[in-house]
Formats: C-alpha cells, structure tokens, sequence
C-alpha cells in the first residue's frame, strides 16, 4: 500500500560543532517530531565543523543532508533557517552576531557568553536583526523541575525564605586530567571564560532566577585546586585558570537568601544539581541523578501526616508537564528528553509569537549574575548585580 | 559540501501493531543507529493495523514507508526481512507462524503466547523455518539489571538463597475501568489469556530464570478483585476473567527459594518492578522506578564500612553495559532505551551468529512457569514446571 | 533543701532471664516513670536465671534488689507482683501457668509458646487466674506502626487489597555458627519450637492480624539452608532442625492477599522488618531499619502531586502516638523505646481495665498461623487457620 | 537471695536548669551504668532551678535526691563532684567560673559562651581552677559521626576539597510565636546572644572544626525575617534582635571550601543538621534525620561498582564506636543516646587523664567562628578568624 504523506513545514537546521552538545541537539531534533505533533519539523540540512572527516562522519550517524568546515559559510546558506551553535564559549558571540546579521534564528548553548559585554552585544544582535533566539538552558525543561515551576507560579510555596543550589561534579580530580582541546576546553580559560562558574553554577543561576526571581548582589569564593595541568594544544604543562570550585551567598529581590556552590572536586558526585526552595506554606527539592521525581512537602497536609513526598513525574492524568508526550505512568524518560522539550517549546514559541524562555535577553541576566561572582570572589566585597 | 555516505547494510523492518508497543519499537528502530555503530540499519518499510487512517498517521509519525492493514498482505512481502509482532496475545501464535513459514525473522512483544501449547507450536516455527527470532523482554536490558547479570555471572554473589520480585500497578482499582478494545485488550482474558502473570510476572519470570537459574516447582494464588466491567465491544457488564492479582512461592534448581507477587491494585505503584537476590557474598536489588540504579551489598567489604551501594549506572569507564554509547556520567537514561539495547544486541546476534536472547525457546520456559503458575492457583496443590 | 517525695504506687517485677531480652525489659521498666506520668512504677525486687555470679552482675547493672536462680522460688515469692518471662520458648508455657497459678501477673516474651496447645494451655491458666497478661511483641509501639494503625481503624486506607510483610536477616548464613547454649538457642529446635517462623515471622503475623484482619488459611514452604551444625551442649555435629527461611501466601478474612518471607539468609538485612499495605485509597510502608519513618501514598492528593510522603514520625503536634512524651520534632527514638511503651500501656491497661494487647489470647491467633504455616510446609497443601 | 552489690565509686551531679536540655542530660547520667561498664557512677545529687515546685517535680521524676532554687547554693554544696549547666546561655560565663572557682567540675551546655570575650574568661576560670571541664556539643558522639572521625584520622578521605554543612529548622515561620521564657529563650538576643548561629550553625562548626581543620576566615549573611515578636516577660511587641537565618562561606587551614548554612525557616525540616565531606579518595555524609546511618562513598571501590553506601551504623563487630555498648545489629538507637556516649566519655577521661573534648577550650574556637561570622554578616566584609 502506498506510504507516507507527511505535508509539515520545515524548520532547515545549521549546526555548529560536533562534540557532546551538538549529539544532544541533533537527538532532539530528530526525535522531537514522533513524541510532538507540532506545524515545524525540524530538517537536519547542514552541520560544520573543522575537521571534514569527522563532520562527515556526524553528518552520517545523525542524517546531516551536508557539512561545512568553514562555519561563516554555514551561515551564509540560504537553505538554512535556524543556525545551532554549539562550540565553545569563546565563539559564540562572535558566530551568533554573524548568524543574526544573516537574518537566521539562532539557537546558543549555555553559558550565553564569555561575559555580559559579549552578552550584551549579542542580545543587541539578534534583537535588532528580529530573529527567534534561545539558549539551552536545558534542565529548566526536565518535568519534575517544570512542575515545580508551575507550583510556585500558582503560589503554592507562599512567602518564599530560601533557595540553595549545587552543582557537584568529580572529574578532574586527578591532576593527570589535561587541558585544552576539542574534549577538554572547558578547562581552559581562554576558551570557556571561566570554570564552574560558567559551566556549571550557570545553569542553578538561570534556574534560580527563573523560579524565584532576580538576584541582587553577592559575596563569593573560587578556588583552582590543581594549579597546573598540560596543555594540550601545546603538550606543556600550563597555569589552570578557571575556577575549579565556586560557591556564593547572594539575597534575591524578592527577600530570600541564596546558597550556591559548584565544584569539580565533589567524590561521589557525576553531575549532582541539586535545588531546594523553602517557602511559608511548602518547599521542593529536586536534583538531577533521579531527575524523574520532585520531593514536596505541603503544609497545608495534616499535621501528623506531613512528610516529604516524593513524586514521581511519569504520570500523566494530563497535568504533569511534557509527559502526556511519552510512555505511560512509571516509565521514567532521562536527560536527553529536556532538550527534545526545548526544542517543541522553541517550535512552539515560533508558532505563538510567544518565544520560549530563556531568550539571549534571558540568559544575559544570568551572564550578569556570574560576572559578579567572579568579580566578588576576586575582591573579596559583596557585589551588586547590574540589572 | 556535498554529503551524506552511509552505505551500511538495511535491515527491513515489517511491524504489526499500531499501539504502545509499536511507538516503543518504533522509537528503537529509529535511534540505534544513532548511538550503536553497526553494519545493520533498521529501514521501516512497512506497518500495519487494521485501521487505515490511524496506520498512516502512525507511519508518518514513525517514518514507515508504507502501509497494510492486513497481516498477511505484510508478511508476504518480499522488501521485509523481519516482522515484529506487536498485537494483543491471542493473536502471536498465528501471525508468528505464518511470518517464519514466509522465512522472516520474527521479533514478538511477549510473553511469547497464550499458554505453552501455543509457544511449543512457535518455537518448532522458527526452529523449523531456520529464522533468527527473539521476544522483547526488555527489563534485560536495563544497564543496571544487565550489570546485575553480570555480577552473578562472575560469581560475586556465590551460593544464592533467595530471589524475590514484585510488579506492582494501580491503574485498574476503580471499577469504572472498562475491558477489551485497542486500549484494554490487557484486561480481556480473550485476548490477553491472563491478567497480571502473563502482563507483569511474565517480566519477572524471565528476568529469574536468566539471573537466577530454572524454576521445579510452584504454589500459586490469584485473585480478581472486581468481579464484573463493562466489555467496550459490547457495551455490557461482563464477567472479568484474568487475574488481577497473583502471588507464587517457588523453588529454584540451584536450591534457592522464590517470592514473586504481582497486581495492579497497589495503590501507590504505577510500574515498580522490583528484584532483589540474596547470596552467600552479596546481594543485589533494582527497581523499574529508578531503573538507572543499582544496589549492591558486599560481605567482602570491610566490616563497619559495609552497606548498600547505591550505583547510578550512568558511568561508563567501559566497563558498564551499554552506558558509553549514551551521554556522560550523572546524566540518566530511562525505559524507551531498553528497546534500543535490545534491537542493538538483536543485529549483534545477527552479525556473530549468537542469537540474542531471549529466543522463542527461552520465552518457552517463562510461559511454563506461567502455565505452572495459574493451574496451582486453580489447584491449590504445588505444580512441577515442565522443563 | 530536702528531697524526693514520690509518692507512687509500685509495680514489683520478677525477671526470669538475663539474655538480651532481659536486657530490653529491664531498661523499659527502669525507664518508664521518667517519660510517662503514671500512676504505678515499676520497681526491679528480683531477677532470676540459673548462674548465680551472672545474675548477681545483671542486677548490680541493672538495679534489681535481689536475686533467685530457680524461677520457681521467684514464682512463690509474695514480694513480687508481676513475672517477667524472658527465657527460651520451651519454658514459657511451665512458668507461665505457674505464676498464674501463684496469682502474678504475666508478661511473655514472644513468641506465646512452642505450638498453640501450650499457648490454650497459657491461655486458659491467667483466664481461670483472671491475671493480667501480655505478650512482648513490641514492634506494636513504634509510634509508626502505632500511627499507621490508627490511620486503617480511621477507615483511610478504605478496602485492603494486599498485605506484604519481610523480616530478613543474615546472620547465621556462615555454616561455623553453633546451635544451642545461652546465645543460641534459636538455632536449637527443641528450645525454639522453630526458626524463623516462631522467631521472625510471629511478629510479621502479629501486626498483620492486629492491622489488617484475621487469616484464613496458608500455604508455606521453608528451607533448612545449612543441614548440621555443631551443638554448643555436646559439641558434636547435630541436624538443624528448625526453619531457616520461611515464606507463606494467605487470603485474610477481609478479602485481601498476604504474602510473607522471613530469613536469617539475606545478606545485607541485619532486622530489616518490612511491611506494606495497599488499600484502595491510600497505601503504608514501613521497615525497622528506619523505624522512625511512616510512608504514606494518599490517592486523595492532587493528581500531579501524589508521591509517598516520608513521614518523619519524631513530630508532637499533640497527634503521633507516644511521641510528645519524648524530645522534640527531628530527633529521633530508637528500638528500646518500643518496650518502654507497651510497659507504659502495660500500666494504663491496669489502670482503665482494658487490657494493653496483645494478651495471651491475641498471641494465641498468631500461634495459630505458624502452626498452619508449618504444617502447610510439611504437607505441602494449603491449611485452614483454626480460629 | 540477698542482692545487690555494686562497690563503684560515685560522681556526685549537681544539674542547673530543668528544661528540655536538663531532661537530656538527667537521663544520660540514669542510664550510663546499665550500658557501660566504668569505674564511676553518676549518682543525681541535687538539682536546681527558680521554681521550687517544678524543680521538686522534676527531682522526683528524675531520681534528684534534693532540689536548690539558687544556683549559688548549690555550686557551693560539698556533697557535689560536677556542675552541670543547662541554663540560657547569658548565664553560662558567671555559673561556670563560680562552679571552678568551688573546686567542681564543670559541664556546660552549648554554645561556650555569649561570645568569645566571656569564653576566654571561663577557660581560664576552669584551666587556673584545675578542674576537669567540658561542652555538650553532643553530636560528635552520634556513632556513624564519630565513625567518620576515625575515618577521615586513618586517611580514608585522603586530601579534602569540601564541607558543607547545614542545620535546617522551620519552628518560627509563624509570627504568632513569642520570644523569651522558660521555652523561648532562644528567640531572645538577651539570653541566647544570637539565634540560629549560636544555637545551631555553633554544631556545625564544632563538628567541622573537629572532622576537618580550623577556619581561617568567613564572609557571612544573616536575615531576621519575621521583625517584630510578642516578648512573654512584657506581653508587648518588641523587635527580634537574633538571626532568624545565616549562611557563611569559609577557607580552612587545610585548604579545603567550606559552606555554612542555618535557618529557622526551612519549611519541612524540624532538626535537619546534614553534613558532606569530599575527600580525593572518598566522600562522607550524613544527617540527623536518619542519625543511625552514614553515606560513605569510597573511589578505591571497582570502577562499574563504585555508589554511595548506606552504612546501618548499628552493626556491633567490635568496630563500630558505641554500638557493641547497645542492642544487636539492625536495631537503631536515637538522639538521646549521644548524651549517653558524652558521660561515658567524659568519665573515660577523669579515669585516662586525657580529657573528654570538647573541652572548654575546644569550644572556645567554635566561639571564635561563630563571632567572625555575626561580624562579617555585619560588616559585609571577610573577617579573619582569630586563633
């Protein structure tokens, strides 16, 4: 019998960079159309990096029609409709006021910028161009952390007291770990800006200020434990200058206090974001080793009856966000899912004129809140954060 | 720059069954060449159901190639080399047996049948027919049950004592819940042949008889707790004639005991299947509800340090199974995955020779632990297993 | 300035036994009077068991008066209002009937005796004496279990579908463990009547039949895992004659099924008694190992929201039983705490003429079930409860 | 027979303060000698407090032989060994000096003092005194903390990057609870001298400084969130001078981060003081809520089987601190308990020499951080901590 009709417009994608990210978004927008019924389906027209034979070799595993290796002619294309930039943070302004220029969408990962100059200077981009933006500020697209959104749109925390935030990784413990490179350039100051603080504390901050609200000032502490690693553009041992460990106090504008700390020197810890919000009437919990559940405890329940609950987000009676998408109750979906949300978001804020969150502009904000703490953490003073 | 030059190897796929199963399969269909570098690619030519127009949809969704809304017409074709039966119980026998006399591999949602009789007639099918065959017990292929199986198989565990597993649902305590039809064929006995021990233990069986070792002996009991529903192909109260509920004590060959209990009446559960085996050395446990970890206890370590090990199997330092194909330490997966492992390993089984489990004949063995189980229910007497 | 003018009515306590369990209800009567304001309080006049020096050392330590080293001088004493009976099982039902007969009270260790003719037996003596009587199964009084008791007579949990109760342990897995002798005794079948059933499992049935309903019939299989050990009496090898697992199924008189396991062989689990409860409304869990915490899944949450609530039972809002007699919200209390609370409700039965269960008569019922379950794992078949 | 013989030698207690801490400590001197076999036994001699009628209550419920009402006259009584102090803390400094100054020993509740200035004149009361002194940071002798002492003292952890600490409570959300009184002392700035730094974030501290090493310097952040509160002593509103909530950030000696928070308004915490140490080779945790167990996380562990353990801290093989003194394995003790172990040790030290810490001078540096963290939370600026 005759076979497929599927009439769906197409949103034509450029992606910049190959390494880990840009396998995370090409998954997503493969996937995002068998889970979504959405007007956009995004087409995998082009992807570019350096070295032709490994961009070929990604264009084949993940269905790229093609490559470039020179990634101004990858935004110069008129085939192209959005343009994905996923290398590192020393290039992203520069590629993404290009992309603008160009008249694309341009999709950016996370941190937005090396620093709120550059931010700046690429939310002006995109916003005098008038493209779609966004960056991928993923885990605000996890379920659990999308209920907890919606909770505390809806009041149910009250008066909120408390935010605290990790971010706990392991990896670079052993001073044999070198820097620099196509893997290892996020420790590499002159290609990640900073360390932890970008990298990592990032995320908690677009979490935070997303959830809570914005962020006035700070007082901060960075540590480089190894002050030494190889390089490996150079094959000599260089100075570390990132920050191997960062943690900040900060007050938040709507009264509460912040407690925030990352590190890559945490034993036990892959990739422990944690969060916990403490209000009047309720507090959540999530982090993202067990990123299907969302602890929550009510006051409002009865007293002797009161305990954490522990919910477990794969239940779709229709109001748990993003799972009505995927398997029936039970099934846990993991992290490769909140950036095929954030891609049906992205299509969605296209279709709404209503453009998902975070935007550059978004992002830039969290920009400016890590640029306080390094400056805090370097003068020792607590620090206003422009807004 | 021009592009794409995949030139490996298709393997045709010719899928019957449109529902839960048929987007689970589908989806792995589709990704594993994504994250598994093999000399097979899954190609969806074909897919069917009887419905038309809801075919279509799925096959546009999906990417299907085409349709057929008969079996037969599918199984005939000549551009398919493997059907992949996703269709109520009742109906594996027939369709199985006509795909392997057409020569096609035959993949099978399980259980394999609706009682032994029925798979002893598929396994001489296959066996006859000389096709690669194997039935979607997927729970194998979680990482962490697989590392499981692999800490037994390295005896770790040493002489085993105890083995016990529950499935635990709650979706059907209200008696307003409807049987038969496209959704509730699970509740039908027509169609199902039993409720929870062919659904839920079936899972649990397979995955015993794998780690653990053969079963002699059962006691069983079930029980059906609403009585009568309405039959959505009638739109009449009808008598409900599986078991919604059923709990058995064993003896395994290798002289361990056996607890298993399933049911879809505990509140509170929507799918947690739970194992836990108890050695000499240690023990093990998993949960469907946090799949992507572990419990390990060693008597071999030391004496006050001694504790369950919570493993988050998401660390691939090469040695954990599946887990260097997907993303990066701390980053989980969830349920849709265990599909794509399996279709992984399938092709494996292909290329090697070794087929991969488990096979009709393994399935064979579950579906007569099942037989065993139901008939000492009815009895009230211990029944041996056939073997 | 002068002193104590505690004026209270005293309690006078005969111990019989000095073993672990001697130990438990000698700390629970020393304790009493300063966490509960009561009007009797215990006083130690006199211990008795056979080693004069050791029993001399068990009073110093514990502050009893004086000593005896024949239980049936302690019996006879007009001194000593209440006997404690804390030795093995096979002498329970002799000095019981004896202090009956002698007009004491009796408090009995459990389990009530060595088979449900001795416990008619024990039964029938403190009835025709119209003697207080209790039986230790303690686990009652965690103010958990306590809790989740009054939430099931409060109708929460609605019709009961299943009852799931464990009590693993793993310390007799190595084949060097002896039998017999002041320490283990347990392993000796002509002092403990059985293994694990009367041992472990009579709690599991206690609570079950105090929480859920009576039980109607069983089928069980037990397993001897290590067939001899040395008997620490003569110090030869000798046949082991008790069960060292046992698992039983049941359908209670309330229309719900129960399932229940008890090892000394799981590796990992020092006490780890687990129970679970599925009602159509709500579910409870609770474990031993963490006793200070009640589970809770209420179906009456909101949709999005349901999760289990870890309920930290350490909370005196005047409403978790016993727990406003202790310290204050967040601190915990432990195992002892849980004799020190049948003492207590022990003293409030005699004041209000209700008697604190379990009596001789309710622990009678739990005989009965071990009875059936051994007999059931004898014969192979399943066995009516004799109510 | 003729009874009890005990020949110990006595230490004669002299208890100040009847409240929740008076009760901790009365019960701990009652039980040390059922569970610990040492040369000294506490016997209550007198205890003393404003009210003569609760304090007779209070004698007689505790077995005190005789009651004061002056705190002076009892301090000078000759029949008392040890002055135990359980007073608000503004009265600590002048009881402790005068209790030296009589000759006695001195027991103190925590924190020290109202700031360093009266901590550094009751170490030289009790040091010029010669008197045997020590502060009741009892959490040290939680057995799974004591066991991460021994731990980190062996070098399990190897060098250390991080601590982090928090101690969460939610009992003064509500405005409509009072400061000052018997009961709210603590909300009090004139009695209590601070709020949750002294009372809490002072445990803390202790715990670090012992596990870890000294505090070098802190940036410090505190907030009273509720403003204005009834005063008991006058019935009228009066403003609340005391931290509701502080968080610091620190550099220890040993080059490792240190993150400090507290807070009264943590909305489903009651007494959550947690705890994290990451070492280069492995990483402990623990919390009060589950007092009886210790995360443990050991990188020598084989790489696929490497996960957090949860060590059941009550397993006596002769190795784990206090336990063998208890119960069996698998049965938890509680929060009283550390009081136990306190006295236990504080006679150990009279018999060795070596005295129980924390001694007052131990404490004293606790003192110190806590004054650097209120300063710098005042200043905005890192304050050195004096040394």
């Amino acid at each position: 019998m005759a076979g497929t009709s599927n009439k769906k417009e197409e949103l034509r994608i450029g992606l910049i960079g190959c390494g880990f990210m840009g396998r995370a978004h090409s998954n997503a927008f493969n996937r995002v159309a068998n889970f979504f019924d959405q007007p956009l389906v995004p087409r995998l027209v082009a992807v570019c990096s350096r070295n032709e034979q490994q961009t070929q070799q990604f264009a084949d595993t993940w269905g790229y029609e093609s490559i470039e290796t020179d990634w101004r002619a990858l935004v110069d294309r008129n085939d192209i409709d959005a343009v994905d930039i996923c290398v590192p943070n020393h290039l992203h302004c520069e590629i993404a006021t290009a992309a603008a220029a160009a008249g694309k969408m341009v999709l950016c990962e996370k941190p937005l910028a090396m620093n709120s100059q550059e931010g700046e200077t690429m939310c002006r981009a995109v916003e005098e161009a008038g493209v779609a933006n966004m960056v991928w500020y993923n885990y605000r697209r996890v379920p659990a952390v999308m209920l907890a959104s919606q909770l505390i749109q809806e009041g149910k925390l009250g008066r909120v007291f408390h935010y605290r935030a990790n971010f706990l990784q392991d990896w670079t413990i052993s001073q044999d770990v070198p820097q620099g490179g196509a893997a290892l350039w996020r420790l590499d100051a002159a290609e990640a800006g900073s360390g932890v603080t970008g990298d990592l504390l990032a995320h908690c901050i677009d979490t935070a200020l997303w959830l809570n609200s914005s962020i006035q000032n700070v007082t901060a502490m960075t540590e480089t434990f190894v002050k030494q690693r190889l390089h490996q553009s150079t094959g000599e041992l260089a100075p570390v200058k990132i920050d191997d460990a960062c943690a900040f106090l900060c007050r938040f504008e709507n009264g509460s206090l912040g407690v925030f700390e990352s590190t890559r020197y945490a034993r036990g810890h892959k990739a422990l974001y944690t969060l916990e919000i403490n209000g009047e009437h309720a507090s959540l919990r999530w982090d993202l080793h067990d990123l299907h559940r969302l602890e929550y405890f009510s006051h409002d329940d009865e007293g002797r009856l009161r305990g954490w609950r522990s919910i477990h987000v794969t239940d779709h009676d229709g109001s748990q966000p993003y799972m009505d998408k995927w398997w029936v109750p039970g099934l846990q979906i993991g992290y490769e899912h909140t950036f095929v949300h954030q891609v049906a978001d992205f299509i969605d804020g296209l279709a709404t004129g209503e453009p998902a969150a975070p935007t550059f502009r978004d992002a830039l904000a969290t920009q400016r809140v890590c640029d306080a703490v390094l400056e805090s953490a370097e003068s020792g003073s607590w620090i206003n954060v422009l807004q």
